[in-house]
């Protein structure tokens, strides 16, 4: 029963993908420290002094979360999944698993007086590399693989989804370009992008 | 197959949120430290003083499982969810999310003398925050995506559920405000919640 | 459709407690420490210095893979899940939970000569805990909710279950036991449990 | 309805896998530290100086995400699994776990002056006894447990799929070799095995 082998492959692809994403969106809470009660200053203003780990925090989780949404709609379209799409996502996984890193890397960094433009510009990069692999994955799957999908998808939608995929690109890479000038810049930017993806309709593929 | 379609995203979204619930609720353990073999005092006198951990932990755990029970029920109505509804959705995970670090503050700052209140508040609080993002999605659903549920709901169970799920919230906002009392009346205010809707019936929706 | 949202549940229930379990077996590792390369000593004496928390985490490995099988033959059973079911799962997981920390525990006093007593106890005793608890549900299950069975089962099936679940404890509270005598003999008989039940057909319960 | 049930317990087995598989793979981040701010030096020296963990990420990750894909070939074939099936299950997943600790324990070491060789030789030890343990699980399932089978393989179509999952043992093992003479040239040799697997075609299994 090759159909049915090829669902219980496209299930296993999105489990994995979502346990991945998942644990990668829940492991950004390991930046937001504690502060050690027995430092001198009121709580208060330790907690506030951690905005940098909070915003980079609610940035990065919307981030993750867009993908994720996005994710599910490019593999809903696919009837069964083959090797060259099961690498290609682990390439997408690897670039979502560094997040917590660069995300980390960039709550340390922003408000420092060395090295805060090279974080950022690693920080929005990350997204920016995660956006990329994406963007290879969908354009695989649509020009190479269009056998593949559920429903054949005339030309003209395919173009479309892969303009808005490349279109968006371009915030990140202009976040990151950003970095040289300002490392707030680049955060705000970045919680700008997943606000304007988060708003209805406008996710790079239609939503179920 | 567009039934089929609705169904996979709602799989993939219960999936997801699964995850991420799964993975907040095993963190919390991350909290609990072992006492270094090298430094003086016996075991039992060093377990014992590590309480409020386990207590945070215990509370901690409660309420997210409740969370997730009642997430559940929420979600099993739906015969499919749209773009809005996974971006709330995301809103409510990144609030569990949060609940690891605020257990944490809770159990580091309950027996300071210094920082006590405000910890226990952001106890409270981000268990607050986390039953206001739930009504959120809860009240969006049954009132602007009347249209998603599996089987039509009349009005008065619709004003039913709403009901109790924003009672719900007003056991903690009086645990946040009686962190300004005492932040161990807010650890057992809060404790006291998660065993009162761990009794049977008494959840905000009746499970299946 | 009553039977398929009960269905629902169940799957929920089965893929959160699978999340649960696969999260806290797999933090077992963070316990693992890496020795600093700028300490003194060879790698070869550090690592094999290291024995205990490789021990530890093998007996505890082994433990919580044998609940998951248990776990999962317990809930095959079930045509259904209730409220009562959802929070007597959500106990066991809170000590499937609890596991990462007594095994981490163990491992940082079984050579000590302080404290190796009460930490091998409370091995023993996290294990006898999951245990307790498990059997808590098994029983509420086979007694009081027997409705719930995909089949009915005959009155001596499950007088059997429970009985071989009861037994199933003596070892682990023997274990604890010999704390008291040595924290060597807790590990050793607990890893010899674990291996017991990973033979063919000595689970309390018949795999599928 | 055994059937029924048999499928439920794959379902599970594979559920319970995708999340210590995932786990395991994103746990590996963690091992990519942060420069501290207050540290001398400039922020891109240290994160070129931490090149080690970039690449036992890049190389752990892609050595995971190919075991995961032949571990969903194996299970796929299966119609149902039983108690043996899923204990050897554990032992796979016990190895895949302990890769988060080796390859930590190869970043740290690959470059230090006492302890590189035997770190590089746990390292690519460790993938060696997960290709061992998956191979024990692939050879029982193709010898012992042929009947339970979704479809009956030839006897040439078995003892060709061992005879390739046996030929990618030897690799691991000149990589664990080669530790003797440079722990670089064993992280290559384990990112040359990864990239050539990630190739279309030419995974020990035929994917979906």
């Amino acid at each position: 029963l090759p159909g049915e082998d090829h669902l219980v492959t496209k299930v296993r692809l999105e489990a994995f993908s979502d346990g991945v994403i998942a644990i990668a969106i829940t492991l950004l809470v390991l930046d937001i420290k504690v502060p050690d009660p027995r430092e001198p200053g009121t709580l208060a203003h330790r907690v506030a002094d951690h905005w940098p780990q909070f915003a980079a925090y609610g940035v990065s989780f919307a981030t993750i979360g867009i993908i994720w949404i996005n994710h599910h709609a490019m593999i809903r379209r696919l009837a069964s999944v083959d090797h060259t799409i099961m690498v290609l996502n682990l390439l997408v996984l690897a670039t979502i698993g560094l997040l917590p890193w660069s995300t980390s890397l960039m709550a340390a960094y922003v408000r420092s007086s060395s090295g805060e433009h090279l974080a950022a510009a690693l920080y929005a990069g990350s997204f920016l590399a995660m956006g990329l692999a994406f963007y290879g994955l969908q354009r695989h799957i649509l020009r190479a693989k269009r056998g593949l999908l559920e429903q054949p998808l005339p030309d003209a939608a395919i173009r479309s989804i892969l303009r808005r995929g490349a279109a968006g690109l371009v915030p990140y890479a202009l976040a990151a370009a950003l970095a040289a000038v300002s490392p707030y810049a680049t955060l705000a930017l970045c919680g700008a992008i997943a606000l304007f993806y988060a708003l209805p309709s406008t996710t790079a593929d239609e939503p179920g």
